[in-house]
């Protein structure tokens, strides 16, 4: 366990990933006091919104609203998700987003085309633009995120060579408009990743790319989060996206079964047991599972919130 | 990830340890079922009823019929939980119990008084005695369960010097009446253990008993079972006690929150990702987990049930 992080950074995803799934549309004001909970209980990161095609997402239509609502907190970034150029074009012109310059691919040609209809090939050819479009906005672009890098549910296992193959592509394609990957988002979009696999995968790009912050989004959908964050963090692995209280799944998947993203809390708990600093108070984070609850109405599959904490035992 | 078992063998506790807290009592035909599916599916050790007091634990009321009434499958071991001489003598007597040998001893002084009305130095001092019957029956003793080895809801964090001097003084005990310890099964009763404790108190047991089997039977209460599964199969540790769709909690604890043992199927998902055979066979177990939902009557939670098996994927 030598390589675990002293320090592990989480991006709440709840907010957005989370509630964009939801059949009950949150009220713009208990989007803003979820929010706001999570930032009071140290998460200094939050997916606050998106601005996508609101008949699409009914759900963040409000999502101008609710950053412009967000009592800001000083060292807390609200991020947004876009998917088209009028997207960005949104957040940036809402003022209230902490816009990152960040390009987007799926590892699964099946599954990127039934997302954003175009091909994998077609992902990287519009890449200049990307990065043009966010240079005329004063963004540098640092950072990809890799979507069903681990497997699909169209088509199977990704094997790890394909995935160094798009990573090595994206470089390129950087480099050669002028900026330099320097946070790769490994997503497990679907549910697939085994404790084994994450730590060849995560063991595979760190050898050819030493200097690459590797982040990690993981779903819960077959049990696996907690113990695919916890093998990435034995490998040092110290960023990972997760969800409130469990929060959410994945709409554009075909699938019923799917499970949110890794519950933040408890992956905070394993973090707090073991020595590792997250910046997050579990207790605050616990409530704002509470409140998440609350506001979408049903049981949220977070565990640490029904089993409790264990801070009362520390003191004494 | 080197010294990850080839094969990791799992004793299916859902229909004792699951069902005894369940309000709805499942009818022993029902029973039976379950536990013939989960032998089916590959179980080849299943924790079948208990001879306790039916009044305390009118769910297991009917363990004597369960028994008889097991369509006996070869090469699999139909266990059974008792709490004291009676008990013994009644799963003797019963016939189609497979008695194991097996002592019982918990961490926490408050708890082991609560739970069983003795301290640990009784309990110590009744070891000869219990030695004594299971000779009298021909079994001879090699198993010493550990309950809240990691922490209890009454008294914290175990140190892991505790156990260490716990499982010493029992071996003692045992050598000196004639017995050895071979099995040493130590119970997160409570849900309290995380991956690092894990791999700290398996490594310091391993290390001052080499030849002892190590078994874990895992609490999902706070959402680390299997990262802690994982984490002990890290160091070899190839025993588990796991529960279907996630079955139980733990009614002596005091604790609504508690959750099942690790639920198995999702455990056996992760040994199958990760090239480890059970000798289960993942897909019926999931049949096996719907059936125990149908049983008890509401939704379990387990999560491979719910997020489908991979299974369709490695045939193409």
């Amino acid at each position: 366990m030598s390589d675990l992080p002293k320090f592990v950074h989480i991006m709440e995803v709840g907010p957005r990933d989370g509630l964009q799934i939801e059949p009950r549309l949150v009220a713009t004001a208990d989007k803003i006091r979820l929010i706001d909970a999570l930032a009071a209980a140290g998460v200094t990161e939050i997916e606050a919104g998106s601005f996508v095609n609101p008949r699409a997402v009914p759900q963040m239509a409000d999502s101008e609203d609710v950053f412009r609502g967000i009592p800001r907190r000083e060292g807390v970034d609200y991020r947004a998700l876009w998917l088209n150029a009028k997207g960005l074009e949104r957040a940036i012109a809402n003022g209230a987003v902490d816009v990152e310059g960040k390009l987007t691919l799926t590892a699964s040609e099946t599954f990127i085309r039934r997302n954003t209809n175009r091909s994998i090939d077609d992902t990287f050819a519009e890449m200049p633009q990307w990065i043009a479009r966010y240079r005329a906005a004063g963004v540098p672009v640092t950072r990809l995120g890799l979507m069903a890098a681990f497997g699909c549910n169209f088509e199977g296992y990704i094997p790890e060579a394909w995935v160094l193959d798009l990573v090595a592509r994206a470089v390129a394609v950087m480099e050669e408009n002028g900026c330099r990957l320097q946070d790769l988002n490994l997503a497990d979009t679907m549910g697939w990743a085994n404790p084994a696999q994450v730590k060849r995968l995560v063991g595979a790009v760190r050898e050819r790319w030493p200097g690459l912050t590797i982040k990690l989004h993981l779903h819960d959908t077959r049990g696996q989060a907690v113990a695919n964050a916890v093998a990435a963090m034995e490998m040092g692995v110290a960023h990972f996206d997760a969800s409130v209280g469990g929060l959410g799944g994945c709409p554009f998947a075909g699938h019923k079964g799917a499970a949110g993203n890794v519950c933040t809390e408890d992956l905070v708990f394993s973090c707090t047991e073991m020595g590792i600093d997250t910046g997050i108070d579990i207790d605050a984070m616990v409530e704002a599972a509470r409140l998440a609850e609350d506001l979408v109405g049903h049981e949220l599959p977070g565990k640490v919130m029904k089993g409790g904490t264990l801070t009362r035992f520390k003191a004494g």
